[in-house]
């Protein structure tokens, strides 16, 4: 079984997506160990807790140091014996000795088809904003290894989607999630607990 | 009738999409004036004269100045009556004066969703090789206005390809040439005709 603890910030509709998929059989061989927000109230706890799933509430702001903030998530990560962890919907940026530590075994999903509208900056509805701006018809969600370059790892899955008249952010946001980031981030947990990436 | 004009470099694909689009009726309204290969042995135009299609051999290395040079390409464009330029693989930047001159009059097909691999240096092949050693899973096609800045026109239409395991640059350019730009650029040229922007 793949140990995997879930990173969440907000409602946590990929963390459902992933336990919903743990209980239809299309992710095997997977258990979610924890779950871990960096916002106190998070919908993604409740989410846990009605799962009966370990979670815990770490944010940056409680810790002094940023080394202090990196031990108190490694210990939580590594006291329930995590192999994969899962950024889904997490907005903080980790720091790079954390990236470094969990070298090829932190994985994220970002809602556009990178290497379009990623980077610093390009976090929850900036991104579809962005989209819109620059006026594309076609984008989508990308999931990858997490590096020290944001957004900037290898590749593992992207679905693309497309934009509508008369979208929003909001509502591309929507789109995008459905279409796209439900399904590609538990098909990238399933192919890495089965050793097929 | 919309009168356009082609430009090509090379073996005239889209255009000869174009030409099979307007016999077929999947562009209507529309009159193919003439085609304009920078390059003096381009397939592309053959495939104008086996369509009975005025053409014309235009190269920056003949003119001693940029001026001369885009004098001679306006005058093959404005004395047939054209209302619309189409840049169908067409491997020359165009200098601002003649962007400006033709504003929101020029279209050009692009083998990548932009804002990826787009811009200076990013042309033919090298689009493709940039997407494969980016590693992405979606690529495809855009069509968009041309302006001065390279690439970086309004979007008109896009089209997602999947990259198959296995995908060579080439393999790459043909898939999203049969699945993308044969079948949004003919559609764009059809909506600019019918008034559909």
């Amino acid at each position: 079984m793949l140990k995997i603890t879930v990173l969440v910030s907000g409602g946590g509709t990929n963390l459902q997506a992933i336990i919903d998929a743990i209980a239809s059989g299309k992710i095997t061989n997977t258990e979610i160990v924890k779950v871990i927000s960096n916002v106190k109230n998070a919908y993604a706890l409740e989410r846990a807790k009605n799962n009966n799933i370990s979670y815990a509430y770490i944010s940056r702001k409680n810790f002094e140091t940023i080394e202090d903030w990196e031990k108190a998530l490694a210990n939580e990560i590594d006291c329930c014996g995590t192999q994969l962890i899962v950024l889904a919907g997490f907005l903080s940026i980790l720091p790079e000795s954390f990236t470094t530590r969990y070298k090829n075994k932190i994985i994220n999903v970002h809602p556009a088809l990178i290497p379009s509208f990623c980077g610093p900056g390009f976090y929850g509805l900036h991104v579809h904003e962005a989209a819109l701006k620059k006026g594309v018809k076609v984008s989508g969600a990308t999931v990858h290894f997490v590096t020290e370059e944001v957004d900037g790892g290898p590749i593992i899955a992207q679905k693309a989607v497309d934009v509508l008249p008369g979208d929003t952010p909001e509502t591309l946001q929507k789109r995008i999630m459905e279409q796209a980031e439900w399904i590609i981030l538990p098909q990238a947990i399933d192919d890495i607990a089965n050793n097929r990436l």
